[in-house]
């Protein structure tokens, strides 16, 4: 595992592993969630050539849009150009990126009988083309910026893998889930396992830091949470590496944060519906937080994007372990010029402008 | 205003008005978001045979929906059949409900400068079916059962009328907002004016009660709900019918809860994401609360429900002013059966079960 060879200094030492490590650093460090995405030229001009599911299974290309966006933007961390859906591939689900509707997977479960036909992940093979795109892109990146792996939550996978695709309400998932909790926990058991063993090969193939989307989890009240998600996501996190640190996202999740933290992850995600400083008080200090602007805010005039970063950088001042990020993905349209600018006064203000230094 | 004619009886001391108004009562008074709607054969009957906006400009076909639903659920309310949207046409927006595609309007403000063709709604007139519809409603209602007139609120109808419909980051209202504060206060001030002039004409036509629904106003945190809704929420409570109680609800804001108890409103609603007893303790004892059950929930088997049923009344115990709905509008294929059998027990339970009497 990569845990077994020492990282050299200067990934150790970069700020955002040591704000993974709630150790204090010069400058805030900021990455934002899909920074290779449609929004930026040189993203859609790879994407003007391939499909979706083209572009995530070649390597090469992967590590094109995910070195360009981390370069271009100047920002502390890469992400693995990926999506949270391909593991359902070797699951048995059959998965199409349709065109302009977003993902469809053609072979939902809909009853606890079909969870009897989900495969196990024995070996990570069939995902091989991510840890050859974690290889490749670890060796094309600077070697002080760390590269983030990233894996869909249990919960949102199962929801895709129930749902058929985005929902907004969930009943069909959350059906399930409430008539067999047999069932349920089954399904959730297969994809602990299987994401575990995907995001330990991430780590091994060159990844310093691994990210759990639970993008969905924020339509589940607390009592919900603690009997259908918290088990399996302890689970999850006790089989990781341990040297790998990690970040437990969420969004919608306001209700939800301290059975979050209790669950696992080294960094918790906050969203924009939470103020910073008061979520991070509500968590303690037994863990690092990523957040929180409002994707949408990009789209202000740049004044008042940069009233805003402020106010969060303030937030969190005084605290080691904070690590600066949208509190969900940038949108297809945001300005660019808008996104290198936040970059820019992150790094900024927190070096020379805070109220508190920490 | 119908406030000018003291209540009867029978009405101002039914369950529902009395926990309006935060008194005691012998059985938790229950109503349900949505109840007459697809999930209802006999809805369905009615809705085969005229549109969605047909039906609600027709007074006899929304008093039959409404009584109908009211009267075979056996709840302790009906609320007017109408949609938050009806208000735009007047103001000039050009309003469908397309086939499986919700809401669309065909004229959407894009600019700052589309603001000024926002009509005002000078009188109350060309919505003249709705108050005949509440009315009509309340003459064929018993005597005893309260009847809720509604609105959308301002921030709800603010994000259909950029958007131009159904949104899942409604991007494009945020981005109008942060960009020019003035044309979005000019925008909700249009909008508080018109609301309060609907709403109190509802009151005067017979409604008992009126419920603001701000379903979309939890995509913002605190700091902007603070600075771009809470005044005009304010302004227009403040416009309200002060011998109308008022219901104050919208999803996902779990964070902005004090807020939008400081902007006004009789009773808070809650949806499934806050356990309600934290919610009240939050809100303190100067509001009565709505809510809680996930309306996903219905879908699950029966004993299910009802343990999570009676979990919300348990929270609710000991303290006057619990309106028992769902976090949301009920979904459309929920077996009736589940809602029939959920308001007898909510009844049942409250009156005999629970373990501590208020």
């Amino acid at each position: 595992m990569a845990s077994a060879n020492p990282l050299p200094d200067s990934l150790r030492e970069s700020p955002f592993l040591k704000a993974c490590r709630r150790e204090p650093t010069d400058v805030t460090p900021i990455w934002l969630m899909r920074q290779a995405g449609r929004y930026m030229p040189e993203y859609r001009e790879v994407r003007s050539k391939v499909s979706f599911l083209e572009l995530c299974k070649d390597p090469a290309l992967a590590t094109e849009v995910t070195v360009t966006a981390a370069e271009r933007l100047g920002v502390d961390a890469a992400i693995l150009f990926a999506d949270i859906l391909l593991i359902l591939e070797p699951l048995g689900f059959d998965l199409e990126f349709a065109k302009g509707e977003g993902p469809v997977i053609h072979n939902p479960i809909r009853e606890a009988k079909d969870v009897d036909r989900v495969r196990r992940l024995a070996e990570v093979e069939p995902l091989g083309y991510v840890m050859r795109a974690v290889s490749a892109i670890r060796s094309a990146l600077r070697p002080s910026t760390p590269l983030i792996g990233f894996a869909g939550a249990p919960f949102t996978l199962a929801c895709y893998a129930i749902e058929g695709g985005g929902s907004r309400h969930y009943e069909k998932a959350k059906s399930f889930m409430y008539r067999d909790q047999g069932a349920w926990d089954a399904l959730m058991s297969i994809l602990v396992d299987a994401t575990a063993l995907y995001l330990n090969a991430q780590a091994a193939a060159g990844a310093q830091v691994l990210q759990l989307f639970d993008s969905w989890v924020g339509t589940l009240g607390p009592d919900d949470y603690r009997r259908y998600v918290q088990p399996h996501m302890k689970r999850l996190f006790d089989k990781l590496d341990p040297n790998t640190p990690s970040i437990h996202f969420g969004t919608d999740t306001s209700t939800l944060l301290e059975l979050q933290r209790d669950a696992g992850g080294d960094v918790i995600g906050l969203d924009w519906r939470v103020d910073l400083g008061d979520g991070w008080d509500r968590l303690g200090p037994s863990v690092a937080v990523q957040g929180n602007l409002d994707p949408a805010v990009l789209f202000a005039p740049f004044p008042e994007v940069e009233r805003r970063a402020r106010c969060i950088l303030d937030r969190a001042a005084g605290r080691p372990g904070h690590i600066f990020n949208l509190g969900h993905g940038i949108m297809p349209h945001t300005p660019v010029d808008h996104v290198l600018r936040l970059v820019e006064l992150v790094h900024e203000y927190s070096r020379t402008g805070r109220p508190e230094r920490p």
